[in-house]
Order: C-alpha cells, then sequence, then structure tokens
C-alpha cells in the first residue's frame, strides 16, 4: 500500500535486532523492511547464510536498503551483543529456561525504560527453522515470545520482526494514525438541523408520506433521529437540502415515468442475502 | 520459528478478510499464513489475477493451505460484501471521504462488537500498488488505517493482514502467551535466605574478602541485596550453596595454580566495550 513520503522519514533511536545465522536473503530484506516500517534501523547479523550485499535481500527489503548496507556482521553472538547491556531472546517455545518471558508489548516498554536511561538493548532472532541454541537464550536477560494463535504459531523472520516493531512505533510515538477522517465543516448547529426538518417535513406533508394525523408524530421523530444519529456537519445539510429541493422540484416538473428498474447492487444485494 | 501444536488449532468466528484483485498469488499465500496465525479463517478474492489454486501461493501460505482452499471468489466487491453488516475498507492514505478512521486494535473492538451481536463483518484491502478505488471505499463503513513510519509506510498485504490479525487476535483472546517463566520452584523463604547468607558471609570471613571490620557492615549490605534482587527461588539457593561450597572445597583441596587466561567471552566483553 502507499503512503510513504520520504520528507517524513523517522528513525528513533531503538534496539539493535541481531540476527542469528539466518539462511534466506529474502528474510534478511523483508527483516530490513519491517525495521523500517517502524522506525527501527540498527541490524545486527552473525553469521549469515546468504552472501551479503544480496540483490535477493535488497528486493525483499523494498527500498529499506540503508539498514541493509549498515548492518554489521558478527561472528559471534557474543560479539553481537557485547556492547548491550539488555538484551532479550526471541523464542516460540519454552525452554525451560528460569528467565521472565514477556510479550512484544512488554518488551517495547522495557526496552524503552532501559534507552531512555541511555542503555543499548537489542533483541536476539534466532535461526528460520530452529530458533535460538539454549546456550544462546541463556546469555540473554529476558524472552519475547509472540501471542499467535497455538495452533498456528509458524511466524517468519519478517513477520516476527514487524510484530515487534509494531508495539515499539506504538508505544514510543503513541500510534498516531497517518490521517484521520477530514473534518471539511463543522458540525451543523441545532438551528441548522431545525431548519433541515422544517423543509423536508413541510415538503412530505404535501405528500401523502404522514399516512394519517396520529402517526405523523412517531414517524416525525423517527425520521429526525435518523438525521441526528449522523451527526450531521454543515456541508452535510446543504447536500439533504439540495436533495430534498431536487426530488420535489423533479416531482413537480416531471410527468410520472415508470419506475427504472433496480440497479444491479440491489440485486445483487437479493441474491447474496 | 516453530511451537505450532496441530492439536490446538484455533479458529475464532472472526471478520472476513476481503483481497480486491489480488495481483500477485504469494500476497495470497501469506495473507493466508497471516490469518491463520491469528485465528481468522474467512478469506474472499474479487478478481484474484492468479489462476487458483496456485502452487507459489500454497508454499507462501506455509500450511494454512485449508484457508486458501475454502476461500470464495467474487466478480465485483458489492457481491463480496453483500451479506455483510460491516465493511471496514483499509487505505494508507486519505481519500477525503467523510468516514470514520479507526486504527487495527479500534477496527478489531468494533468487528467484536458486530460479530457478538450476531452481524457478519469483514475488511477490505486493495490491490498491491493502487490499494481500493474511491468509489470502493465509498461502500464501507469506516476506514483502517495503520500507525506506520510516515518515512517509510508501505506495508505488503501480508504484513497488513498480519498486523490486523494481532490485534484481533489479541483482543479476543487476551493475548495470552503461549508460555510463561516455568516456576519449577516455589520462591526461597526468608529463613532459606538468611541461610544462604550465613553460610556465604561465614566463609568469607575466613578470607580477606571484608577487608576491614569497618567494611564488613557495608559489603554485607550490598550482597544480601545482590542476592535479593534475584527474587530467589529454594532452587536457585540449593545452587548457590553448592557454589558456596564448591569454590571453598576447591581452595581447600587444591595446591594454588595460576589463573586461567580469561575466557573468550570476557575477551570480546573487552574488545566490544
Amino acid at each position: 500500500m502507499a503512503g510513504t513520503d520520504h520528507r517524513k522519514q523517522v528513525f528513533s533511536i531503538g534496539p539493535a535486532i541481531v540476527l542469528v545465522e539466518p539462511q534466506l536473503a529474502e528474510n534478511i530484506g523483508t527483516v530490513a523492511r519491517a525495521m523500517a516500517n517502524f522506525g527501527l534501523s540498527e541490524l545486527r547479523l552473525v553469521r549469515p547464510r546468504p552472501q551479503l550485499p544480496s540483490a535477493k535481500a535488497e528486493a525483499a527489503a523494498s527500498g529499506a536498503v540503508a539498514i541493509l548496507n549498515e548492518a554489521r556482521l558478527f561472528d559471534t553472538v557474543e560479539q553481537a551483543i557485547a556492547d548491550l547491556r539488555l538484551v532479550v531472546a526471541t523464542t516460540a517455545r519454552e525452554r525451560g529456561q528460569a528467565k521472565p518471558v514477556d510479550s512484544p508489548k512488554q518488551t517495547a516498554v522495557r526496552i524503552a525504560e532501559r534507552l531512555s536511561a541511555g542503555e543499548a538493548a537489542g533483541i536476539l532472532f534466532g535461526r528460520e527453522r530452529t530458533g535460538l541454541l539454549n546456550d544462546e537464550v541463556s546469555i540473554a536477560d529476558r524472552v519475547l515470545t509472540f501471542p499467535v494463535n497455538p495452533g498456528f504459531a509458524s511466524l517468519n523472520l519478517g513477520q516476527a520482526v514487524l510484530l515487534f516493531g509494531y508495539e515499539w512505533w506504538m508505544h514510543t510515538t503513541g500510534g498516531a494514525l497517518p490521517f484521520d477522517m477530514p473534518n471539511l465543516s463543522p458540525h451543523a448547529s441545532k438551528a441548522e438541523v431545525l431548519a433541515l426538518f422544517q423543509h423536508l417535513e413541510g415538503e412530505l406533508d404535501e405528500t401523502s408520506f404522514f399516512r394519517s394525523p396520529e402517526k405523523r408524530a412517531v414517524m416525525v421523530r423517527n425520521l429526525r433521529n435518523i438525521v441526528q444519529r449522523l451527526e450531521p456537519t454543515r456541508q452535510d445539510l446543504q447536500t439533504l437540502h439540495g436533495i430534498v429541493a431536487a426530488l420535489v422540484e423533479g416531482r413537480r416538473q416531471k410527468e410520472r415515468r415508470p419506475r427504472k428498474a433496480l440497479k444491479p447492487l440491489q440485486e445483487v444485494d437479493g441474491e447474496e442475502s
């Protein structure tokens, strides 16, 4: 989906994402892409199997090539985490290790606390098929795991980094959406709403819509509630005034013509429902 | 990452995921995979470009083939949503339409409310490059958009469905993690903790560790706080008793030998920090 504005490039100071022996170039690329989506920039690779730079990784990164180009390579996990003061190990299953287990959101909160105290942090992600070794988990401070359908728990590297990144972004930026409903016109004042009622109900009084004087009161109340449930703007009311006027005008000016056949959309509705 | 237990297959009643003119078989597959991760099962496809069934889509679905096989095909968006009572359109950018805009979490909450009232709901996802047409957005009730880095806002179909699915799963299941820290042993009682202090401090009194009687009080307090910050279990204390005993025993039994060289891990620490 589109929507990228390169003038708005945002990279927060975030945890290092450490991939331990990633086997597929494509996964390194999708990790870089997921990092860019959520403002993470520091990628560390321990003994990646693909030769880097890799055209496949770059294609999968889908524009996040700077993260790939700046990725640092390490021979051992110990080297890759030596400067970090909080290390989180990602695992999908219980390892029997007496280590606190956090959700993506809890991990984001904890890492943000450490980073704001000036302490570097990182998250270890293991090999595609086998994950992290137990000895690698044992040198981490905490464990990160994902709340997933236990019947289909397989997350690939790019997905796992995406979900952590999402919570990281939500926590550190407040999760503001890129846009909101446009508010081109203020909500109508009650005087404006009442004017529409007067217009509409007056025109309907000229027709057989209100079947009897006894029913009129209830029908008017229903109609007013329909309009007010819209929380209409001034612009909405102008449109509605125009519709009422056009329908009245059309009825007065034109001879009665046979009603058009139902539109295709309504035919479909009938078939499906 | 591993961890799937097929005996635990969980599919909630969830919204239909409606892909409008998806162009790439791989994306249809990654959408099915993301759906399975978070217990969504109803996939609808409007004029997909790939011929289905597709080996590429199945490979990308990574086991979520049942969702692909049960996907329903439609010729028009109107047909695909005709039976739904709440339709959400996913867009990455503002469309200038006076329609409420929700985050993934807000969308999950709203859809869950409707589903629990027995009303079917669905989410439209547009074409890979161009998204949904404005006329397609106009027949939805609400808009879903994702909080992403405005400098790198490109999410592919699989990622977008994954992020919605995550919030759906969090909201509808409470987001329980697949496992927690194993609690094999209860936390130690204070009597057990004090017994360790007595053992350790008694052995240290036999050494030159406490440099002077004046410093002893402060050093003992520091040492006790280190142990208590662990919130030790009974098992932890047994391990620590064993370590103290082994160190004392080793020192008594063996002649003094030259200290071993620093271990590689420590050398690395020195280089990196």
